[in-house]
């Protein structure tokens, strides 16, 4: 029997990551080159197929033992018909029919699926999530995004939208979202809110170790924060500490949802460790009910960047599995 | 080809409702007897196989035609070995096997389901979620309980406790619950919530039309909240429109968990009609995100309380089609 071997291509506005993974999710070869986004999708199309290419060549494998592509893009998007709708960060992308397009090129059955379900279902076969049949994910970032597994499945919703996990509603009239909504989980656990709500309480005149940074012109990010709440300034302290409770309910909300027995954060905040993991147990420990053990394991990542192609090439092989390739 | 029958037992603390129906969920015999809990779990096991006898003699059926029976049933559950864990309102249930028992006294196929996600299952096949393959269900009784519908399956979880809509954080901090926690939806737009938050506001002094009933010892419930609401009470109206609009924030937060097609509200409080419906419509429109098109369509319930013992029916029958029978 030949070797069945999975590729997944991370689309991001930057770059394009990509991996050829086997059955197992054994990690044969990957590479990560740039998009190039500024040149419009065939360009960009051209470079996926491209990147295909070398990854083979890169392990000296070759395309007959590829059972099935994988990529996870950005933005709305249909799984079903293969198609990216219009990405904020791929400009000049309208109704791509990308899935057919790169099996067109490439001569390789492909799926397409959003880029928060590829890395909830790389950490779910291949990362933190490996054990289980029931997982979220939460992706703390710029915002927040968020994969749901369902009895081994991804959870697409009607439309195609489900898992925005970042504009649950945590705090009611609570802080504005981008999305148009008020108190978004997004407003309060990202990486960009936890620095802008520094940056503002410091601008609207509280006091903070951080404020010599804003004052000197240098960029507060949440790990900044970060380090001054460890560092006991009690502005950051407070936001950190904010951040993770928000994040707690978030969780308490998902247990009562979908009842999954393991959360898994990810994304650029996790950099923190444990003293973001220990905050948002402690509070999810003092949120969640008493009336039944049926809490989730809260755990961290563990497949960093490259949960996307890992998870991509993943759901080619679920796809592959379930006879849908 | 024979006829396939089900029948749908829904097994509450008082009651015990049967029905019997076809394919085509077409209610051909029901009815109601008591429970009779106080005599132990023999006792109502033979009950509810006495209605299972009672409700074909009623049709005039024979039983070679039951493809299947369903029993929906309160509290902690195993779906999965057909167990009765520890209902609040049947006492000394203590890990009853009541599939296993009902099957082998009527010596029909049996499966057990959560009496919640019986009737949402009931809706979801014969009432206001037909048409759908994605729906949500809030039942706004005593409590707040709740029902998930993904790709026409019932969502369960890891624990088989999914879906306890009720226990959904949307007040951080707010009113404590009987659960343990604090700010559940269930604290706020439950009928007992809606009538105890009137009564507590007139002890603390609030005054209120609502003041006379219970200076004269009458009992204050949700529909007389609604009503003096309904008059122009202010305090009354404050409460019923947060009612409304906590749900609406549970809405939005079920729209981005699992972006159903449908939400469906049922339960006692849905007898206000339009009062709640077009409340909990314009709050969730005003709160609800605007970047993405895949907003839920809010409807009210429609099969009243039939809907758990024709969900019980139609749980065999999903059973009886997946060949799990």
């Amino acid at each position: 029997m030949t070797r069945q071997l999975f590729v997944g291509v991370d689309l991001g506005g930057t770059n394009i990551k990509a991996g050829l993974l086997d059955d197992q999710a054994n990690l044969l070869a990957r590479l990560s080159i740039a998009t190039e986004a500024e040149h419009g999708p065939d360009h960009v199309i051209a470079r996926i197929v491209q990147a295909i290419d070398q990854v083979l060549a890169q392990a000296g494998l070759p395309r007959q033992d590829v059972a099935g592509v994988g990529i996870g893009a950005p933005g709305a998007m249909s799984h079903k018909k293969g198609l990216i709708i219009a990405p904020p960060n791929l400009p000049g992308w309208h109704n791509v029919p990308l899935r057919d397009r790169v099996a067109a090129l490439s001569g390789l059955p492909t799926v397409l699926e959003n880029d928060a379900n590829a890395a909830a279902w790389g950490e779910f076969w291949a990362g933190a999530g490996r054990g289980t049949d029931n997982m979220v994910m939460f992706t703390l970032g710029t915002g927040v995004g968020g994969g749901i597994i369902i009895d081994g499945q991804i959870l697409r919703g009607a439309f195609d939208n489900a898992a925005e996990l970042g504009h649950m509603i945590v705090k009611p009239g609570g802080r504005p979202c981008g999305c148009g909504q008020r108190g978004c989980l997004e407003a309060y656990s990202s990486a960009a809110a936890t620095a802008r709500r520094a940056i503002e309480a410091i601008q609207a005149g509280q006091d903070s170790s951080l404020k010599a940074r804003l004052e000197a012109g240098q960029p507060v990010e949440s790990r900044h924060v970060e380090q001054a709440a460890r560092a006991g300034d009690p502005l950051a302290e407070r936001i950190w500490d904010e951040a993770c409770y928000y994040l707690a309910i978030a969780c308490v909300n998902v247990q009562h949802f979908c009842n999954p027995q393991r959360v898994v954060l990810a994304g650029g905040m996790i950099g923190a460790g444990a003293f973001l993991l220990d905050r948002v147990r402690k509070h999810f420990d003092q949120q969640t009910w008493t009336v039944a053990q049926d809490r989730p394991e809260i755990a961290l990542a563990t497949l960093g960047n490259e949960a996307g192609f890992i998870g991509a090439a993943g759901a080619a092989r679920l796809a592959h599995q379930q006879g849908q390739l």
